[in-house]
């Protein structure tokens, strides 16, 4: 076979923030495979083919995406952000390992990206400058339950929580149910910054004290980053941070 | 006053996973300050001054370079990586602190890069592929109790746990303790990947099973990732990852 897989990363926004690696990626593609407002970012070429999918397909998509490599296609699967930070890496590789074991040694290559988080950290100033966790609020792929848990041991252990797909139509109380553990466990005023659409001209970022914090501040666009009981606000800026030290 | 600074991030080591953002920014600076080792990473530029330091330095570091800005200079204060994780931004926030109220209202901008974790993961598969935590194993601004007791709770939430200076001459023991007590949490043989200068011509990546992990795989150039419960290898590649679906 003489196909190749990348799965790549445009970063969070603007093509700014997008490595060279990836745009060269880009280029040498016959094929893009990814959720269409993905591929929306990414200027046609002509021969390029597109396959767009709605955004809950993604093992199907890596499906298809290891199918095309294996007839001897150049594959490109877009995430946005960082392709290993929930997003399209793991379904490719859940996808590989389930298909014919010939996928096996196909020429896969995993391209990092500038991820959601580690930007919306950046515009609104350091608050994942110390020890730090990341987790899907999405309850699509696994119980309400372990998403509690593991918000009360990561509120335990004094990590700054950055959530992803904090709230959808279908999901709209799972953030609330994580806000009110953390005030649970913690029950002061450590800031929660609601990032929207980093680095695109739609960005949007506020920061209000744990105890305002609410659900409807987010929405699908939308990281939120809950600081440790040291993230603060320095007065008279924009910003906030998390010192280097802990408590 | 009219001086600049930036934050940021060179990437982890290959300029093609530099993006375009920081490139400019290196460009217009004129006056460069980091470690030595990150500086010597950029290309001289005629009438660009630079400050190099120590790696312990940090917080010095960070107050000169506000002093530059305030003084009119346009500064680039180079982290290696992304800025805000375990690196320089938090350190410039402290100090601008710190400092005199007037620095509060000087033009600061963090930009983005992509991390070492992401890239060390995008290099041996997608092991950070679902909720996961960072820890800095360094001593050196917080007790050893407290980064056991948050691998212990870590370890609990069943978060893959990147850890960042691992191991160091002045403190050898810290990740055999780490091992110890994500051992003594789940007794599996969970894969652990230890991923050294990623994205360099020296890369070496090496995946063990939890049990067989020891501190001498890695040194200060090293991420660690210990896998969660669900992390595995997928047998006949090079590739380790984690579901997007809990156990």
């Amino acid at each position: 076979m003489t196909g190749r897989l990348a799965i790549l990363g445009l970063g969070p926004g603007s093509p700014d923030l997008q490595t060279p690696q990836v745009s060269r990626a880009l280029e040498e593609a016959t094929d893009l495979v990814g959720y269409e407002t993905y591929l929306a970012r990414i200027a046609e070429r002509p021969g390029q083919r597109r396959h767009t999918s709605d955004n809950r397909a993604e093992f199907f998509r890596a499906t298809y995406a290891l199918e095309l490599a294996a007839e001897g296609c150049r594959v490109a699967v877009v995430s946005s952000g960082d392709p290993g930070v929930f997003a399209m890496a793991s379904a490719v590789f859940e996808a590989l390992e389930a298909g014919p074991p010939a996928w096996r040694s196909l020429a896969i290559e995993v391209m990092p990206g500038v991820s959601a988080m580690f930007a919306a950290a950046a515009h609104a100033g350091a608050p994942l400058g110390h020890d730090f966790c990341a987790i899907n609020l999405s309850d699509n792929l696994k119980p309400q339950a372990v998403i509690e848990r593991r918000i009360r041991l990561a509120a335990e252990a004094d990590f700054a929580i950055a959530c992803y797909n904090p709230r959808s139509k279908a999901r709209p109380d799972g953030l609330t149910a994580a806000f009110a553990i953390v005030r649970e466990v913690c029950a002061d005023d450590r800031p929660v910054l609601f990032a929207r659409a980093v680095s695109t001209p739609e960005e949007h970022l506020r920061i209000v004290p744990l105890p305002e914090a609410r659900a409807e501040m987010a929405d699908m666009r939308t990281v939120v980053i809950i600081g440790s009981s040291q993230t603060r606000v320095i007065a008279g800026t924009r910003f906030l941070y998390t010192p280097r030290s802990a408590a």
